[in-house]
Formats: C-alpha cells, structure tokens, sequence
C-alpha cells in the first residue's frame, strides 16, 4: 500500500493504478481510526476496485479555541489500520497543500440544514467541512465516497452540497458503530476520563429511551425531548448542548414523530464535545442508505 | 452536432462518444453568441479532441432589477454558430436542471478579486458564477474551459476558484475580440441604439489613450485613470461606473504602473452596461495565456 502527501503523487498513483476502467471508493477522515472508520474502508473495499483513505486533520473546520491542535494524531497506526482493512492508498496531504497560500474560496449549504444543532454552536464548522470535502473529492475524482452516520448533520450537508452543485460522485452513509457498552465511536472519546466515560454511556441509553417512548406510543416530539435530556441530567458531569427532535431529511423542527425524525444530541463532557443520534422509525430497522 | 438539455443525456452522449481516451474542450456561455465566443470555441476545437458549448443565462449572477428577462436569446442561431465554429455539442439545460428545487449550495471567492470592480455595484453577481460555473464543470467535466478576457476580472476569479479548489480542468483565457472600429463584442451592444453604439466607441479609444500615456512614460495611476475618464466624458451619453487601474493578478488598487496591470472599465448607455479592459506593460503584447 502507498502513503502518499501531494496531489501530483495522488495522480500519478492514480493514473499508474488504473484509473480508468476501475472504480474508487473514497473515505475521507481527521485520523486517529477507530472501528466507524474502519467500517466505511471496508464498505468502500466491497463497493470498488481501488480504496483511498484520506488523513487531513481540517483546520478550517475548527473556530478559534477549538480542539484542532489538541485534535489526536497518530499516522503510523492509522496507515496500518488503513492497509489491514483493504485501502490501497493513504493520501495525508499538508495544509499547505489542500490551501496553498492565499486560499479565499469556499463552498458553502445555507438553509435549515445549517441553521440548527452543530451549526448552532459551530457556525464556521460546516463551511470547512463542504469547502475541504469539495477539495478532496476534486483532487481524488472517485466514484464512490464514503461517510458515517454518527455525523448525520454533517451527512446531510454534503448529500445536499453533491446534490445542489452536481458533484459526479455517489455518496454512502454508513450506520454508527458503537463500542461494546453502546458508546458511538468517535476519535474525541480519548479525551474522557474514566468517570467521563462511564457517564458518557448516557448519551446512547438517552438515546433507546426516547426509542422506547415512540414504541410505547408517544409521538409528541417535547415529550421525548423532555425524556431524553431527564435521561442525560442522571450523568452529573454532562453539560447538554441539544437535545432536538427534527426532520430527518431537513432537518427542521418536527412536533410529532413520524418515518423518518432524527433524534440528535451534543453532550458535552468538560471540554470534550460528544453527538450521537437515532434515527424514529415505526417499522424498519435503518440500515446503510 | 447535438442539442442536449439533461444531464442524463449529457453524460449518454460523453460515453457514446467517447469520453475516455479523449480531450474534452468546455466552452460555457450565456449565449447570443458573437465573434468572441465563436474565437473560444474554435481555440477549444484546436486544443481538444471533442468542444462542448453550453448556453444557459444563469439567473444567479443577475441581482433583482438587472437584465435576466430581457438578455437577448436565440438558441437556434447560437446553435448553427456554435456548429460552423467547431462545437460537437451544444448543452441548453432548464433552469431546473441546474438548479433543483430547493438548491441553496453556493461557491464564493472572497477577498480583493470581488470586492473591486463590478463587485461594487453587483455585489451578488460573482457568487452567482461561481456557483454556475462549478455546477456546469461539474456537469461536463472538461480537461480544458475557456473563457475571455474582455471579462477580465470574471476570469481572474474563475481562475482563483479553480485552483484555491483544486479543480481537476485547465483554464485557457483567449483575448478580447473587437468590431472593426474597436468596440468590445458583448452580447449586450444589441441594446445599444444608433447614437449610444457611436458613442460607445469612447469606451476603446479611452483605453488606448491610457496605453498612449504609459507608451510616452506616464506611470502615475491618477494621472492616467484621469485622462481616461476625460475621454470617456466626451461622450455625451455616457456614465461612468468605474475606471480603475489595478494589479492585473490581484484586482488590488496601484499607485503607479507596472507590469502587468489592468486598465478596466465600466460604462452605462441609459440601461446597458458596457464593460473593457486593457492590460498594460511596457514591452510584450499579451496574448492567450
């Protein structure tokens, strides 16, 4: 497997790999893998001829006082990781390379999307993120790309981005993976301490509480919202950002639960930032889509 | 040649002839063409194997008030035009092809390339060009896009977003080209009438008198940008939006000239906006570069 740092490797390999007449899938992350991450390589494997797995910690997608800096880093372990679960490529540009110097263009969803949840809290956040997803889609031209559900926001803007600028690109959500105990996965759980994340398992059992209501009955959405936040209120060290109960597709405010509603919560930890979400169904389990 | 006006059957007829193993020459337009357009399209067939035109007046990059309505169309005339000058086809999407219901996804370049210029009194209008020109990139996916310089900083900007995004396509800027007495080709001068098309005429010879004064030494931007609007003044008819010498890669302001910067200007003939530029240096004649 190669690791390669500059886009003129990038298409060389490309091109040396058969681009054409062969399908690539494409996962672009922040590092520091864990098993969600993996999920989407192997996903992207079974899906297509070639795998490239992008590490490129974004700095545009971290306001000031955020964690980019302190962000986990590990490229060895992740280049390992990358190769046992099937990349062929490990593309780990430098942020001189993604943003040459003088760098002003950015792409940008408005609209509800963006206005509620992480964007409330995060309002430079999704900006970065469409701009260096556009970057990369553009510099790697893959067939397929690859995404996770635990960022269902960040899922949904990039869905609408692809969809609204025509990007040739066909994008996959993949569900959650959870540790053993229900904790999403996430790359920022390091940061806990063990007490912290004993009570960051709240977050998924708030999470199956406002699951049990709806099959219980309960369809009013400040019901459930109001369960829900009881719920994470038990872990004393949890600081909510939001509780939301909304559309699934739109992401805009729903009063009632009906196929298919988003329950999505931010829990912060001291200064560790926690989401996770369940998406309300009546019938089906939601798989891959 | 073929007229074809979805994406589906743009992408059908890429495949069917034969996308792979050729070049793909993109010349995107607003339509009405002129002999501007027509010296693009003929470069685009020299340098590539296969030339596509699209002709779409993109309803983003005209603010409430401007001309979207009344831009002079003729898609049957355009489309023989196209033909005669090289074009394998001509792409004439809807509206709602391009931009979906509920399309809320743009592409804007920030900083001294927009905010100069026509960026003052069409604050929305590179935003919306961008954003068409990303979407119809997109769409095509060309090796080499062509566009001309008599929209000087449109092009600067273009270029600026290609690379600040690392878009996969290369960008050719072919010269202006002129009536024989010198006036700028635009698909606007049809609205100019008898008296107001002579006396657009000021808006060349202004620009020559300005090369004129650097020829005979005078570096003095002040100097200069005074003889020009002089000049323009004689012109009864005309009012001036703005004469501005400026860094001919950055758009930012300049004392004193050098190589290269650009003499623009923007005049209105009681509704129509003219606009003409001239890159000024001392010792080459700029050609497509």
């Amino acid at each position: 497997m190669s690791l390669i740092q500059t886009v003129q490797d990038l298409n060389l390999w490309l091109d040396n790999n058969g681009r054409h007449g062969k399908t690539v899938g494409f996962v672009p992350t922040m590092g520091y893998l864990h098993e969600g991450h993996l999920s989407l390589i192997r996903k992207a494997k079974e899906d297509n001829d070639i795998v490239v797995v992008s590490i490129f910690v974004n700095p545009t997608q971290f306001a000031p006082g955020e964690d980019f800096k302190e962000y986990p880093r590990n490229l060895e372990r992740d280049y390992e990781l990358s190769c046992e679960a099937g990349a062929d490529m490990v593309f780990h540009p430098e942020v001189s390379e993604v943003y040459p110097s003088g760098a002003t263009t950015a792409v940008e969803v408005t609209g509800s999307l963006t206005k509620t949840l992480c964007g409330l809290s995060r309002p430079t956040h999704f900006k970065g993120v469409t701009t260096v997803v556009t970057i990369l889609l553009n510099m790697v031209r893959p067939d397929q790309v690859y995404f996770g559900q635990k960022d269902a926001q960040q899922a949904l803007i990039i869905k609408k981005m692809i969809r609204d600028l025509w990007m040739p690109v066909k994008m996959i959500i993949c569900p959650i993976v959870r540790e053993e105990d229900g904790l999403a996965m996430s790359s920022r759980n390091v940061y806990l301490n063990a007490e912290e994340r004993k009570q960051a398992l709240n977050l998924y059992k708030s999470l199956q509480e406002g699951e049990k209501l709806v099959e219980e009955g309960v369809i009013a959405a400040s019901k459930i919202v109001q369960a829900v936040r009881m719920y994470l209120e038990r872990a004393p060290l949890a600081v909510i950002d939001y509780v939301e109960l909304l559309d699934a597709n739109t992401l805009e405010a729903v009063a009632e639960v009906y196929d298919d509603v988003l329950l999505a919560i931010a829990v912060k930890f001291g200064k560790t930032r926690l989401i996770d979400n369940k998406i309300l169904k009546s019938k089906e389990e939601r798989t891959c889509f």
